[in-house]
This record gives structure tokens, C-alpha cells and sequence, in this order.
């Protein structure tokens, strides 16, 4: 029987990550400068970029998916490190998701990742500063792309050391694949979804929650549960609880970011006030707005215009009023709630004996990275 | 003793790579169309991509790697199956290579590939074709991006279900992942050293042949023979035979390839006419063709100036003229003949025993290989 643990833990079982993520690329720095000295700088690049940092919610939810079944969760909640392969195996999300964010940049032409210049930029301005021959924003995006490749097969290495430290439990590996697939498979689907635009807002609706999804839900939750439970060799019962878990709040999440791309504070988001509409993004919030607006055809035409187009800031507020006073916040803060209460029923279920199939400190780590990610204000 | 083995084998061993490679994209594209039918598209054209071909000398290397030291290789080249590990391995060498060509496609803006047009092209021609919205240019760029993404994380799984197959013999692995962080890094090299041209033709040859070391020996031929030889549990005088003789035939393979980047018949290069000075591609035969130049410092600025310029057709003929006219040709003629005597030699070792360290049947197919790919004429 799980003792209850409603208190926060003392340690945050993921800060171990970080130092296995260090010495890695400390490692993968000496492996590319043995091939030759100059690559140092790119090399450095990718290491400042994946050491800046971000929130680390891949690897947090792995441990806590690790810890799920674990029969000494506490243990670990209270000073002691998790094991190597655990660590590895988290540290690999981060590298994947390296690989994900710095190819997305290319994608979506972002000037910035994290308040920084996204790679490509930045390797574009080194070429610019030092009057090398050849375009400096193919130059950059060229170098970008590579880097990626790098950490995507850095990601690959690093999670089957994990893997194999804890003695390929069953399972894992294949969660490790399904994840690659589903978030590349989301990727591009959000691309056509993205250019090939459905008039008719209930598919467009249809359309965003299949790429929330797998682009999403899947990849930032629900597998880094997958892969946590299944190296610390979970029953079924638990793995389904927390997969159906990161489903539901791995939407949340999406959902919560589609408000936050509209209406969000630049000072707190990062990103331009409006980001979405400027970007024209194809989000639930947008095809929700849409659909409010099919008996107003005149404010529909201008949102669907101005979507994705070069908006100036005047523009760019009068199409964030348009979406605010449409029924679609209203109804994504409900659907939000709705998740976060699902996502709270998935994780308290017991077995027959009455034992909880997720441990309670992992539930309640579980339950306070939800709301972290799905409250209003942030 | 090995038996004496002069002609030809009766049967290629890696035509049975090409079902399992036709098999596992079957399977991946099963995979994805799960995920949501739309993708169908964009997996097809990835298959047809790997399905199209080249001409599968990795896995070919591969596999000869893995006979090399075999007991029996005869059997295999007189029509046995090569063991399933061994053939998803192989075809995991053309997936990677799949993602190589897709991105260096990307990187050097090339509108074909092996006389069709190239992914990220024929993507933006289906997008321009349906007028989808948005940039169409760039959306194949993104399709292609990911695709080759794709096509990486998948290598990375086949490869290791071949490992594994073959019950995780010793070494495979670390060959493996070094080959993927050496084609990487020279192909960073490679971008570096075109933008930041160095003056010094010595410099510049130096630095062509670590990328030809990096970017093509090691990746086309080193390390296809070095997994093979290691998933066939060879010795390491076999491993190192190998090893030495695919270092120098892939440089070997490359020279010939700067030759016909320069003065190839675009009819069989399915390349343009003097491509690699259109290109600006900074080959050994050019930095010697400058070297040679020095003390005519007006065709040298000629030749500076034009090379990776907008090149009219008379413009290539004029600088391919002045290539031709100076002693570098010869020369590069020169190092491949001694580089095919030194694979030669690499190969003809015996052990103490007398026995020789590479099975003659594996050494007469990896000559006739080198020979193909590095006669003049092809």
C-alpha cells in the first residue's frame, strides 16, 4: 500500500537530468572537435541552446512516470538520484526536443526561440559578421538543419543507453519509436492542415485536435509517461492510467497555448502579442472562432484575410477583439477544465486490492505540472 | 583455408536487402497512414524516393563487410540469404542515406536528384500545383526537412532490429553511431569551409580531404564495411584490413566524383555540365587546379571569381578549359590509381596462419566495386 503524500516532495527527482545532459555533451562536444577544431563553434551552439534550458517537461514527466509504480517513490521525492538509465532515458527528450524546436524554427522562420535568436538566425549573423562568401540566410538555415540531424541521432544513442543500463525493459522501445513517428507524423500534418486551409470550421476543428494530438499531447506528455512507466517496468493498469492522463492534459496543454498565442502577454509568452493570427496557425481556438462567426460573414472574411497575413499591430488587435468576443475563449477554458478533470480521474484509479495504479506523490507531482500548464494565469 | 575465388559470384548477396527495405517501408507507411490518412502523400513520396534507388553501395559494402570474414562465404554469393540482421542493417545504411540526400538536396537548392525532381522541388510543385496557401517553395523545404527526419529515425530503428538479431555483437553499435556523427560533421565542415574560403590553395586541399574523409570515405565505404565486419564478428585484423582499404577507396570515390563534377558528360553524371564550379563546391581538384595557377595570377582571379558564381554555359566552358589546362587533373589521376593500389594492398593481408585476413571472395567483390567507381571511364 502507497503511503499518502499530499505535500510537495523535498527534491525535484529531474534535476539529476540536467547533469547527465552536461556531461553528454561535453562528451559529443570532444567527439566533433576530434574531427576537426572548427566545428567547435557549432557544436557550442547546439550546447548553449539545449542547455538554455526551457522548462524540461519531457524528462519531468518520464521520471514521474518512472516513479508511478514505483514501490520506494518517496526515496527518490527525498534526496536520492534516480537511476543512470532513468536519467539517460529523460535527458534524450531534451535532445529530441533540440532537434524538434531548431528544425520548427526553420519551418516557421522564427527570428527567436527563448528570447534568443533561434540557430539559424544566429548562425546567419555569424556569417554575416565575418563576410563569408554565399547567402548568410541559406548559410544559417543549412547549418540549422544539420545541427538538428545531430541531436536527433544524439537523442536516438543516449535513450538506448538508458534503455539498455535498465535492462531493456519491455516496452520502452517501442514507446521510444512510436514517439518519433507520431511527432514528425504531427509535424507534417500540421503543415498541410496549414496550407491546405478547410473552409468548413468543424473540420478545421477536427483537423488542429488531430495534430494537438500527436504534435502535442502524445509527444509531450503521454509518451515521457509511456517511456518513464515502462523503464520502471509498470503494470498495465498503470501505464494505461497515465497515458490516458497525457492524452487529456497533453491537449490541455495545446489548448492552453492556443489562448496564450492570442491573447497572451509578450513579456510573459515570449512571443508577439497575437503570435498565431500573425503566424497564421491553424489552432481549435481559431476554427472555434470561425465557427462562432459563420452567421456574421463579414467578420469571418476579415478574420480569415488577416489570418497569416503581414499584419501590422493595429490589425493585429482588431482581429484579437474579433476572436475575444466570439464564444470560443469561453468554450476552450470549459473544454480545459473538462481535461484537467479527466486527467485527474485517470490518475486516481485503484486496483483490486485498493491500491492506487499511480502513486500518490507521483499524482500529485503529475496533477501540479497540469495545472501549472493549464491555469489561466501564467 | 579460404578456397580461391577469381570469378564473379553467381548471385549479389544485398539484392535481398532491397525486399526487406521494400518491407519496411510497407510497414512504416501503415504506420503513418494510422496516424492520418492525408499523410499517405508525403510517405509515398519518400518511398518512391528510397524505393528510385542509387546504387546501393553501402548496403553492398555492408555486406561484403559481414562475408569478409565469414567461414562460408561462399554459400551466400551462390544464392543463400544473407542472415535477416544482416540484411536490415544494410537496408538501414539506405534510409540514413535517404535523409542525407533529402537534406544536402535542401542545402545545395538542388532541383533534381538522380534525374527526377528532388523532394523538397516536387513538394513545392504538388503545393503550387493544388493552390494551397502560403509559400510553396518553402513548404517543400518543411516537407522535405521533415521527411528526411523521417527517414533518420527510422535508419536508427532498423539498424538496431538488425543488431539486435544478430545478438549484439561487439562493436557494431559505436561503428554505427560514429558514422552518423561523421557525416554530419563533415557535412558542417564541408558548409564552413566553402563560405570561409581560405586563401591558401595548400589550405584548401588540406581541408577538401577532411571533409572526403568525413563526408563521403568514412560514411560511403569505411563504415559500411566496418559494421558489416563487426556484425559478423570479424577479427580486428580483418576490421582494420577493411577499414584501411574503404578509407582510401572512398577518398578514391570522391576524386573521381570531382573529376566528374568538372569534366563529366552530364548524359551519365545526370548532373549539369561542370556542375561542381557552378556549385562552388570546394574539391581537391580545384584547390590544385588554383595551386597550379599561382604563378598565373590572372587566370588564378579568373578562376576565383567565377567558380560558384551564376555561370553562363561559356563561362563553365572557359574555367573547365582552364581546370583542364593545368597539371591538376593529372595528378588527382595519379592519387586514385595509388589510392586503389593501397586498397589493393589493404586487402591482400594473411595472418600468421597464412590465412588471408579477408575471404578472396569478399576481396575480389570490394576490388571490382573500387574499380567501378574509380575507373575513368563510367
Amino acid at each position: 500500500m502507497h503511503p499518502s503524500a499530499s505535500s510537495p516532495p523535498h527534491t525535484d527527482p529531474t534535476a539529476a537530468v540536467e547533469s547527465v545532459l552536461t556531461a553528454e555533451l561535453a562528451r559529443r562536444r570532444a567527439e566533433v572537435v576530434a574531427i576537426d577544431h572548427r566545428l567547435d563553434g557549432d557544436v557550442d551552439r547546439l550546447i548553449g541552446y539545449i542547455s538554455a534550458g526551457g522548462k524540461r517537461l519531457r524528462p519531468q514527466f518520464l521520471c514521474w512516470g518512472f516513479l508511478a509504480a514505483h514501490p520506494e517513490a518517496e526515496r527518490f521525492t527525498a534526496g536520492d538520484r534516480l537511476p543512470p538509465g532513468v536519467l539517460q532515458a529523460a535527458a534524450a527528450l531534451e535532445l529530441i526536443q533540440a532537434c524538434a524546436l531548431i528544425h520548427d524554427d526553420i519551418i516557421d522562420r522564427s527570428d527567436t526561440r527563448r528570447g534568443k535568436p533561434s540557430i539559424h538566425r544566429s548562425v546567419q549573423k555569424l556569417h554575416a559578421d565575418h563576410g563569408w562568401s554565399g547567402d548568410a540566410e541559406h548559410y544559417g538555415l543549412s547549418s540549422a538543419l544539420l545541427l538538428g540531424d545531430l541531436a536527433l541521432a544524439w537523442a536516438d544513442d543516449l535513450f538506448l543507453d538508458g534503455f539498455e543500463q535498465l535492462g531493456g525493459p519491455a516496452g520502452a522501445l517501442s514507446a521510444w519509436r512510436a514517439m518519433r513517428t507520431e511527432v514528425l507524423a504531427g509535424q507534417l500534418l500540421d503543415l498541410r492542415i496549414t496550407a491546405d486551409r478547410s473552409g468548413d470550421p468543424e473540420v478545421a476543428a477536427d483537423d488542429a485536435m488531430v495534430v494537438n494530438r500527436y504534435k502535442t499531447a502524445a509527444y509531450t506528455v503521454e509518451r515521457p509517461l509511456h517511456l518513464g512507466a515502462a523503464l520502471g517496468g509498470a503494470s498495465p493498469a498503470t501505464v494505461t492510467a497515465l497515458r490516458e492522463y497525457g492524452a487529456v492534459i497533453g491537449v490541455g496543454f495545446q489548448l492552453r497555448d492556443d489562448l496564450l498565442g492570442v491573447f497572451g502577454d509578450p513579456a510573459a509568452t515570449g512571443k508577439p502579442a497575437g503570435g498565431d493570427l500573425i503566424e497564421g496557425k491553424r489552432t481549435v481556438l481559431l476554427a472555434m472562432a470561425r465557427a462562432a462567426l459563420r452567421d456574421r460573414p463579414e467578420l469571418l472574411a476579415e478574420l480569415d484575410a488577416g489570418i497569416g497575413s503581414d499584419l501590422l499591430p493595429a490589425q493585429v488587435d482588431r482581429l484579437t477583439d474579433l476572436v475575444a468576443a466570439t464564444t470560443a475563449p469561453a468554450e476552450i477554458e470549459t473544454r480545459i477544465s473538462s481535461l484537467f478533470d479527466a486527467g485527474t480521474r485517470a490518475l486516481a484509479g485503484r486496483d483490486e486490492q485498493g491500491v492506487p495504479v499511480v502513486h500518490p506523490i507521483a499524482a500529485d507531482n503529475l496533477l501540479r505540472l497540469a495545472r501549472a500548464a493549464t491555469v489561466r494565469d501564467r
